[in-house]
C-alpha cells in the first residue's frame, strides 16, 4: 500500500474571501459537490466571519448544511473568535478552524490584539468545544499565519512558531496549520519550523498551507513532506490570488498539488479528470478570475498511473 | 562565504525557437546586455541550426559576437551536429550545447536516428573539439533530453539514462545536462536519477534543465540541489511555453529559480531589481508572449536579503 497525502481544500474560504462579486449558493454546492465526487475529502467550505464584514459569508450556513450531506466529506468552517466556534458547533461542522497570526504587527492588524490575546481566546474555544457532546464535538484547529514572515513587520522568528504551535497543543488543540500566508517562506526555512513543530507537537496532526505568491509553494510542499507532513493546504485554480499584490499567485493550486504528491508516490485519491473539470464551474461563476495551474493546461503525462493504483 | 548556485538563461534559444515572430538583432542583443547586467553568468545566445530551419536563429553570428564582446560572460550555443559545432568552434563560442534525447522514439522523432547514432555523432563532436587549440577550445556539453518521460512513448528507462550519462562522460564530454524536456518529472524521480547520475559521472559537473509543465519545476529545483547539483537552466519571463501544449508553460522561469536558490541560501549573483526589468525588453519585442512568474509580480519579501551579503 502506498502512503496516503492529503489534499485539503480551501478555495471555498480562501479564495472567495478574496473575491468581491457574491457567489451565488448554488454555485459554491455544486463546487463542493463535485470536488467530493473528485475524491477531495476535506473542504473549508466557509467562514464564519459576520457577514457584515464579508458578505460572500452572508449564506455560510446553509452551504454548510449541505456538506455535512456529503458522505465521507470532513467540513470544516474557518473562525474568527468565540462567537465563531458557537456558530459552527451550533451547525454541526467537523471542523473548526481558528487562525492566529505569529507576527504582532499581522495579528494586530487583523484582529486589533495582541497574538497571546488570540492564544487566550483561542483557549476559549476549545472550552466551547469540550462543553459538545462527544459524539458532535468538532475539532478544534489552531493556524499559524505569517509563519514565515510577514508584509508589515518582515521577520518572523522561527523559535516563536515553535513556542506557540507547542502552547496552543498543550492548551489542547487537535490539529495545527502552519501558514506561509505571505509566500516569504523557501524550501529550508520550510524543513526548519515543520521539523521543529513536529518534534514539539508530535501527537497531533500538523498540516501545511503555502501561497505560491513568489512561486515556491510546491517547492515548500516538497521540503514540508521530507519533513514529515502529510496534509495540505490548496485553492482549486488557486483562486483568489495574492490580496496584497493584484495580479499575483495566492494560495497553492489544488490540482498541481495533488499531481506533485502523486508523483512522490503518495496516493491522494484524486480523479484528475474529475477534479479538472471543476474549473468549470468556477469559471462561470467567477469569469473574471484567472484560472491558474499548470496540470490542467498540460495534462497528465502519458506514463502516470495514480499511485493508488501501483502496487 | 555562501555556497553558490549557477542560473543559465536559454530564453535566448529555448524560449525564441517557439516563437514564430523574428526577434530583432539588436533585441536580442539588448537582452544579453541586460541580463548580463543583472548578474547572469551564462546565457545560452542562439541555436545553430540551418536557419532554413529555424529562421530565428539567422542572426546568430551576429548575437554570439556581441555576447562574447561581455566580460565573464559564458556563451553557449546550442548545436544539432557537427557541422553546428564546426561553426560554433569558429565564432569562438565557449560552450557547444549538444542533445540528444534518452527516448528512442523522442530522437528519431527529432532527428531521425537512434540515440545510439546521436552518442556516436556527439563523439564526432569531441573529436573536433580536441582539435582545437587549447587557448581556444570550447567545452562540450552533452544534453540528455526526455530523461523523465516523454510524449511520444511515455516511459523512460532511468538506469538508460545513468548508462548514457557514463557513455558521453567516459568519451570525454565537458559537462552534461540533464532535461525534463516535457515537464514530466517529480522530486523523487529527479533525487533517484540526479544521484545515480552524480555517483557514475561526479567528476565533470551535471545542470539540471526542468519544464513548468505541470507546476513541478522549482520542486525539481530544489530536489536537484539536495542531490549535489547546483547549475540551472531557466528562461525569462517563462518565454516560450510549452510547444506540445499552446498556453502551457515550458521552461521554468529565471526569477523565480533566483528566488528560490537564494532562499535555499545559495549566492547567485543575480540583481533582482536589475532582472526583472529585463521583461520590458521582452515584452516589447513579443508582446503576446505571457510574462510568466510569480515573483516579479509579488515582488521581494520584506525580510529578503541576497544571500551573498548574509554573513
Amino acid at each position: 500500500m502506498s502512503e496516503q497525502a492529503f489534499v485539503r481544500e480551501v478555495g471555498l474560504r480562501d479564495g472567495l474571501q478574496n473575491i468581491a462579486r457574491f457567489v451565488p449558493t448554488n454555485v459554491k454546492i455544486a463546487w463542493i459537490e463535485a470536488e467530493h465526487a473528485a475524491g477531495v475529502r476535506e473542504i473549508e467550505v466557509a467562514s464564519l466571519v459576520p457577514p457584515k464584514l464579508i458578505p460572500q459569508f452572508i449564506d455560510a450556513e446553509e452551504v454548510i448544511r449541505f456538506a455535512l450531506s456529503q458522505p465521507g466529506l470532513t467540513v470544516a468552517v474557518l473562525i474568527p473568535n468565540l462567537k465563531g466556534a458557537e456558530r459552527a458547533i451550533a451547525l454541526g461542522a467537523h471542523k473548526m478552524n481558528y487562525v492566529l497570526s505569529v507576527s504582532e504587527a499581522h495579528n494586530r492588524a487583523n484582529v486589533r490584539r495582541t497574538t497571546a490575546d488570540s492564544v487566550a481566546d483561542f483557549k476559549r474555544v476549545l472550552v466551547a468545544r469540550d462543553a459538545v457532546a462527544p459524539a458532535r464535538r468538532p475539532k478544534a484547529v489552531c493556524g499559524l499565519a505569517t509563519a514565515f514572515g510577514c508584509t508589515i513587520q518582515g521577520h518572523v522568528d522561527e523559535d516563536t512558531v515553535r513556542r506557540i504551535a507547542a502552547e496552543v497543543a498543550e492548551a489542547g488543540a487537535d490539529e495545527l496549520t502552519i501558514a506561509d500566508t505571505v509566500g516569504y517562506a523557501g524550501p529550508k526555512a520550510v524543513s526548519r519550523v515543520f521539523r521543529a513543530v513536529l518534534a514539539e507537537v508530535g501527537n497531533i496532526p500538523v498540516a501545511a498551507h503555502f501561497h505560491d505568491t513568489r512561486g515556491l509553494g510546491l517547492a515548500n510542499v516538497s521540503a514540508a513532506l521530507d519533513a514529515g507532513v502529510r496534509t495540505f493546504d490548496a485553492s482549486l485554480a488557486g483562486l483568489g490570488g495574492c490580496p496584497y499584490a493584484p495580479g499575483a499567485s495566492g494560495n497553492i493550486v489544488t490540482e498541481d498539488l495533488a499531481f506533485l504528491l502523486e508523483s512522490m508516490g503518495f496516493a491522494t485519491g484524486v480523479d484528475f479528470a474529475k477534479l479538472i473539470e471543476v474549473r468549470d464551474i468556477v469559471h462561470r461563476a467567477v469569469p473574471e478570475a484567472a484560472l491558474l495551474g499548470n496540470l490542467p493546461k498540460a495534462g497528465l503525462p502519458k506514463n502516470f498511473t495514480p499511485t493508488s493504483l501501483v502496487a
